[in-house]
């Protein structure tokens, strides 16, 4: 395989090392796209004849039925996806095929493959990513007016609408999906011509091969063409920050869904049961969302640390890029897809929501704000009325709007009985008008405005 | 501090936890321009009066002149750096200071201050990548023709110019500061007005002081602009890459200073001696911006942790954001100067490079190239042709060119006398002329091109 | 500093990069400890005469005063604290304060200084875990009876006590103490006497020296006590393990804290407010101890990242050390602190617990084991019978003790009216008792076998 | 298979995410053990009668035998390897095979197995690096007079020998055996009979479960039983930290494959060539020993990820703990393996190391340490001295050996002729014989020592 001054095989143990068949066989179709691209490129260049360009394309095309009919058998002993198809590729039509490896080098085949695979699962993950949206966007719709708390440190702040909080996680993912996007254009150069790291004496031609493959230019330096794997930590930072975004929203449903909020309910295909529970229905998919995320964070760290250290050009360290990557690729589309459907089928239970909005002397804010707007109060002065006077409905064991309006002035006597009109969960909800607050005509709006910018 | 519901104060413990003035005080500038830009909207909009604005923007001068002189007394006691200036504010201004506060959060308010601070630090990345890269552009363009070994796994793989070495890193910077400008862009949108976390009913206008705070514009949801550490993120997301590049160049720096390498001397400013031995004279500084990438690296994937899971909108976890990022923005600050400060007073050894360029066989592909031009070998062929020629040389301890003609065409006879002219180190680097090659013109046109993509 | 081989000063930027001064003065109680132990073996072997010995002594002594009066002028141009110490010994004895280094290095100086270091630190975590499993059983004691539901993908699922439940987490500080000790165990080689790396040429006693700093024996290999910072690592992961035990607990104080649970009330004293919310009482220590936990990962993270591919012996990579490990060691004993003081003022609501507790069905297992127990039902079966009573009260809106008989011999006529005797929930955690079971009895001696295990 | 409850099955994507059996099925041994045992407990208390346990044993022994000859058919509706096999079980063998899961969840069932699973690969570490320190030792043995320059900072620092170096990574060795040991014998707890997490009512024994499958004892607490990972983290820090040894080892081995270096030649068959570079010799499994590193730093941080912030008892996030632990298992071992093979094939080039040695004034301590023994002059200044003396032969280009006596004595006259004795490279070696150090008597001794203590 190496020519002739290797005298041994390599040992078992380094066959099981060194192989990476395993797992580069998923970039079989850009392996052979690369191929062919390069091939018509040797031929239009003069470099290879007409009729070998013939021969090969006619062979890869052979090699692209097999693989997918499952009838390509690979071997370890030929190590990886492109040796395993330039030899099958030589076995079937000849000489041809030991002129295709001609001005290329594993270093720039394995670096234009795996580009091309990770640029397609960046434009998945967009699609996916805006497909979720889609759904939450649904979701927002049908509950502009579906009050509930919102929480700060897990404890009741003020009341919000089910749709605005859905909404923040619009927002989240359209973050997300620029942070794919970027990637995808930074990944707009082509490696193929770099050869193994100095470039190539033949006359070949960059701009068609990278423009064929839908790059849009050729690498700009052929030593970083072979040593950059900087697309593949593009793809794991984003989908480790998506991941993470993913995984607070499961962490949600996954409280939400507990008898003790009762705010949602999973839909029951992806609830599982207990073996020794009879009455269990368990968020399963829920949690696979929030635990998945760990897996993804950890394939990013993983890349970053093979990497770092690595003198240029390419060391053998790189082939650790690959199976972290699909992973959190699998990973990541998979939580992407499972989020879509929970929300899809989730059922919600607004009076829940409602009587819990209520709880916890939301509306103290309310009762400070009017203190300010209606008796000029400043501001810190209007808090400490207020939590006085939550301190009273503490002690009486009520709401603040509960309590008499004697008692409400024996705090403070500025208050009078126009407060009771902004006690109320939605009178609190309706105030907030401000640009991007919860107020129902502001998340109407904001819907629609999403929808014009995400889809 | 919190008004009139608690009765006791925090623990010691607590404030030995929960304080977060002693980072946090390095906001103080962004939580000052914050609170003027917050009071000139508050005037403008009527709910404060205008008096009011004067005498608070004059106490918020006065506490930044204060702080600049470092003349400000910051406690823990009042936690962070909002509560402290705010504190302050009232004591010396009296009930305007108290009027501040109106429309306003702590939580939006970190969030801005924040966000502000890290747009700065992200321009300041991109500054100093810049700066980093002029140099490496300097250095590149004094040795186009100075000659080096390329290595792959670290063994000399084809003779390269150390010109088009440095160009590599030219790149890696210019993705590098991609993603520090998409992140600026990506962190355009500002959280002040979203309040606790659902807007206010105060009559605001965002779009005026997100403008005035240099923001292209506010955050669209109010729960996601509490609860979003995304730019934190984007940051460190950027920094990790960005100093795992700057790892590799550092290794690289490291390994070539050794005397077995012996490419490079170091600036003799950049290096340190042994209390023990007297005759060293180590690589400190390169060493250490290889190690500080292990510490960005930490920062990254903590933030990743702190956040993974929390629900809507602010946690209090989430002040663990700070710490991570400030040392992180410093420590890649650092290594960003200290690389640049390195590479401008490196000394190369040409000739010790040009040297190696030529041990280990690295011509052995251009003999198997002109067997595929001049012979019509197909590669593969020529490949195991070149392999045997270099067997036979090691056998004899010689060198390819140093090989008589008679042992190379018993070989394969198809090699003639013209094959010495092809495996001349120079002849190798020169005919490497596809784009983005090594060859000198080539290098040549790289760096006329990169100066004006990144100048 | 380094002799007179060096021409010029370090760059001011090296000094920023380089000196380790402002953390590693944490060191001086070691660095003193350390030389006093040096100098007194080298008296006694020899190597330098007594007078020599006691002028050492002394000039150490008052250093430690100067540093403990906060006196002492440390200088980043000295470099570090070993430094620093040597210097002014120098100014203050002359001559013998130049042969305090004879037959040392720095590289085991800081080798040795920072490993005694951490040894404390681990000393000190195991006793700071072993005085919050004191609180943990005390609180387990006062509670063996108290019904709480016991949860999985938190729902409940089976009634368990509060006491059991505090008693896994003894159970987890068990193995982190474990760990600790192992740890300091594994760091009883003392490096000190290895040199730069290679041992010395002087008479030394290794064995002295490392029994007089509390160690148990001298390091076997001279290159692995000045390259090995496995110490670090071990008390990182101890508390990387550790931290994610106590995040797991606050998690559920959060968790227990909040309205729709409502198990539990925080201390007010860790509990803070809002700034714009007045009625606010949130759970900032709790969730500080949830955030912490990320960052002592992250430290974790950043060491194996920094040691990993570095050659032997000492590399100046492992300066980056230090700081990582002071911030972990800060952070997981503040953490370790503040649950102790939460758990100490924690209220509960057990009222609140019981009723949760019988919600959900949380009795379904039990009617499935009679079934099996009296009706020699097979599990298997006997848990799709309990099911489907599960579903018929579900139908019903009642609890499965609610249902009348004739429903349930609806679903199996099996069952009959003994049944009712094991569907409360007290009898529910009465009959669990396997051994670690939650039947008081099991947890009342579960304690006081923990009391006499680990106290 | 959740009784009667569920309406729906599964949707697919539910299978997707849920389905374990892909991953766990590896488990297959270790649950069909779990499983007699579990019966033969059952049927000695009385639980099920003699006749189930005969036909449950009989069937296990079954579903063993098919398992082993691949004929066992797995499916992903059944979940996971727990239900798979209990489907089959009751298949086979009817009814007492509906009886098995009596008194047991599958929370403590699943919690059995892969402790037992990771119990076991603790055991396989220990051996394997037993192996790889046998390889040391022996390299150690042959290589205890082998001069090679020992590195700080990766200049070359004072001689060493070569076995000294490999005795080193016998110590590290050591201690991540003792890590592996430990972590085995704090994994020494069964989980079995802690049921879904509340103990059970049947009359089980857990004493004996526990001892027939190899535990020390029953865990203590039936809560934490089922959501106690520890094992799984405690296996991957350890390796994780072994990890990083290896990848220094193997750093070094890339190293000094350099032509620069030269110290050594690794075995051809763990070396690749170049599908473009006829000429290529690459370390690849050197180096991929050094990238798998990063591999089970990632899986370590991803658990830790996962675990870090779940409230107790089992979360379904939890099913993430496997796929990591296997893949690093398989890491660790393979890179166990790999790197004691390639110690046994190693070249070493003795007299490049020897002349390495001598380069770059590595005895300059020597004549330091001369000058204190013989001159009675203060370490500091003899550093000094001796710093001034490598200035003055760096400005002569010659080593210190080679200037001539009256150049030495122009920098200190204390110097005389009796200097050219110890500043041989082979004198400064043998000359370090503290305890510890690279004398070769010294390194013969700890060879001794270390075949008692380790082998």
């Amino acid at each position: 395989m190496w020519g002739g001054h290797f005298q041994e095989g390599p040992a078992p143990l380094m066959e099981a090392i060194n192989a990476s068949i395993p797992f580069d066989r998923r970039l079989w179709r850009e392996d052979l796209e690369g191929s062919a691209a390069h091939a018509r490129m040797l031929a239009a260049r003069g470099v290879i004849a007409k009729s070998d360009l013939d021969a090969i394309l006619a062979g890869l095309e052979r090699i692209a039925r097999k693989i997918e009919a499952g009838e390509f058998e690979f071997t370890t002993a030929l190590e990886d996806i492109h040796l395993n198809v330039e030899a099958r590729l030589t076995e079937d039509i000849g000489e041809p095929g030991r002129r295709l490896h001609t001005a290329r080098s594993r270093n720039d085949q394995v670096a234009t493959d795996f580009k091309l695979w990770t640029r397609r699962a960046m434009a998945r993950a967009d699609a996916l990513l805006k497909e979720l949206q889609r759904v939450l966007l649904d979701l927002a719709d049908r509950n502009v007016d579906t009050v509930m708390p919102g929480f700060t440190h897990l404890q009741a702040a003020q009341p919000v609408t089910f749709g605005h909080h859905m909404m923040a996680y619009v927002e989240m993912l359209g973050r997300d999906r620029s942070r794919f996007l970027e990637a995808l254009a930074r990944a707009g150069d082509c490696p193929l011509g770099a050869g193994a790291l100095a470039g190539t004496s033949y006359p070949i031609d960059r701009e068609v091969t990278a423009r064929e493959l839908g790059f849009a230019r050729p690498m700009a330096n052929s030593i970083d063409a072979v040593s950059d794997r900087d697309f593949a930590l593009d793809y794991l930072s984003a989908a480790a920050i998506g991941a993470v975004h993913l995984s607070r929203l499961a962490e949600e449903l996954v409280l939400w869904s507990t008898p003790q909020f009762g705010f949602v309910r999973m839909p029951e295909a992806f609830t599982s049961g207990s073996s020794i529970m009879p009455q269990k229905r368990n968020p399963d998919a829920a949690e696979l969302v929030r635990g998945k995320s760990g897996r993804v964070l950890g394939h990013l760290q993983a890349l970053l640390v093979v990497l770092k250290g690595l003198p240029l050009a390419y060391s053998k360290d790189m082939q650790e890029d690959k199976e972290g990557l699909f992973d959190a690729v699998d990973s990541y589309e998979l939580v992407l897809r499972a989020t879509a459907a929970m929300l899809e089928g989730i059922t919600l239970y607004p009076e829940r929501m409602r009587a819990a909005a209520g709880v916890g002397y939301t509306n103290a804010t309310d009762l400070a704000d009017w203190l300010v707007r209606e008796g000029g109060v400043p501001f810190r002065d209007a808090h400490g009325i207020a939590a006085r006077c939550v301190k009273v409905a503490e002690e009486r064991g009520c709401a603040l709007e509960e309590l008499p309006l004697d008692a409400l002035q024996a705090v403070d006597p500025r208050i009078d009985q126009r407060i009771f009109a902004v006690l109320g969960v939605e009178n609190s909800v309706a105030s907030r008008t401000s640009e991007g607050g919860t107020a129902p005509l502001r998340v109407r709006e904001a819907i629609v405005a999403a929808r014009v910018r995400f889809l």
